[in-house]
């Protein structure tokens, strides 16, 4: 017997981290992975694609799922709806997927107390220090003064859930990050659930 | 600010499971390693050298250590006292080292209940079958047939533990385990306590 099912990896960290760059190094060099795509009531945006970016469901959709407890996580953020629906991270599980999340610190406390938590391994990215993320979101150039005042007041909110984190990642050397992730990414497969470890015990003392 | 402090990686497996083989990799490719020395009152073996295999101590300074709390863990095995002191983790914490422990399942309870619980990593290190873990311990021919009876057995108890461990290797490949475990061990350097998480929330915010 060998173990065959898969785990899940969760990204978190502020915008402007460089969560979305490392997320990418592991889809490039990490075989069998998942991206776990979420649910959202919010309008589509100019180039955002169904199914790719989100899943775009009509705000009635959303509420019936939530009340049949099919998602592993959700929240309403300014009135609109976003989640992960259990179904498709399940079907990935069973399948032998890595299944990689990017979420907020909250979507992240959901997974960690749902029965996915004993194969889950997570990880906080974060600049070195405030003011680099100020620097990076001002040289990304793609969000207003207003936004990016924003974003740093969520990120010095979300920095504090850094504790309920594995792997802490300090992205100032991206080739060193490169290689942390990765390094992260392939010890989480080696995570078991206790039903599984359990046959694999049974297994080992019979053969 | 960077983190600076060191973090503990525990190996535990079965005698024959490949776990030497496996910390010798580390050790190898890994820089800034302490190797914990296990400190013991049975008699030294002949070509076995003080400080390197163990700390061969009296019986008497081994029950004065207990009595002091100055062991992390401890256990009489046969009448003879086993043990990991406090004072050299705490210094190679300190000093920033990857701590690696070769401890038996015991062992690693004891620590996984201590103060470094949350900068602790554990993988447990199995044969895929226990009939290919006594294919080894013949195969390397230096135990009576008496004592391999005793390792199957002991190795039977052991594996039951399996849940405890944060990873599952199984070294049925020797080339695919070594590259597991350096992940494992490149990973477990970005484990963080909560008082130095603390201590960069605060640089953070304010740089």
């Amino acid at each position: 017997m060998i173990f065959h099912k898969g785990t899940l990896l969760v990204l978190s960290g502020p915008s402007g981290s460089g969560k979305s760059t490392l997320i990418h190094t592991i889809l490039q060099h990490i075989d069998n992975v998942y991206f776990s795509i979420s649910t959202t009531t919010r309008a589509k945006r100019e180039g955002e694609v169904d199914g790719r970016d989100y899943y775009f469901v009509s705000r009635e959709q959303f509420e019936k799922e939530i009340a049949a407890g099919e998602f592993l996580e959700w929240a309403n953020v300014h009135g609109n709806y976003y989640g992960t629906s259990i179904k498709p991270v399940k079907k990935a599980v069973e399948a032998g997927k890595l299944v990689l999340f990017d979420i907020d610190v909250q979507g992240f406390m959901s997974i960690k107390k749902s029965p996915f938590a004993k194969i889950l391994t997570s990880v906080f990215i974060t600049t070195p220090t405030m003011s680099e993320l100020e620097r990076r979101l001002i040289a990304r150039g793609s969000d207003t003064e207003e936004t990016i005042k924003k974003r740093l007041a969520n990120a010095q909110k979300e920095i504090t859930y850094m504790p309920h984190y594995d792997y802490i990642l300090i992205n100032s050397d991206l080739q060193q990050s490169q290689e942390q992730i990765l390094a992260i990414a392939k010890a989480a497969r080696l995570k078991r659930a206790e039903d599984e470890i359990g046959e694999f015990i049974n297994y080992w003392k019979e053969h």
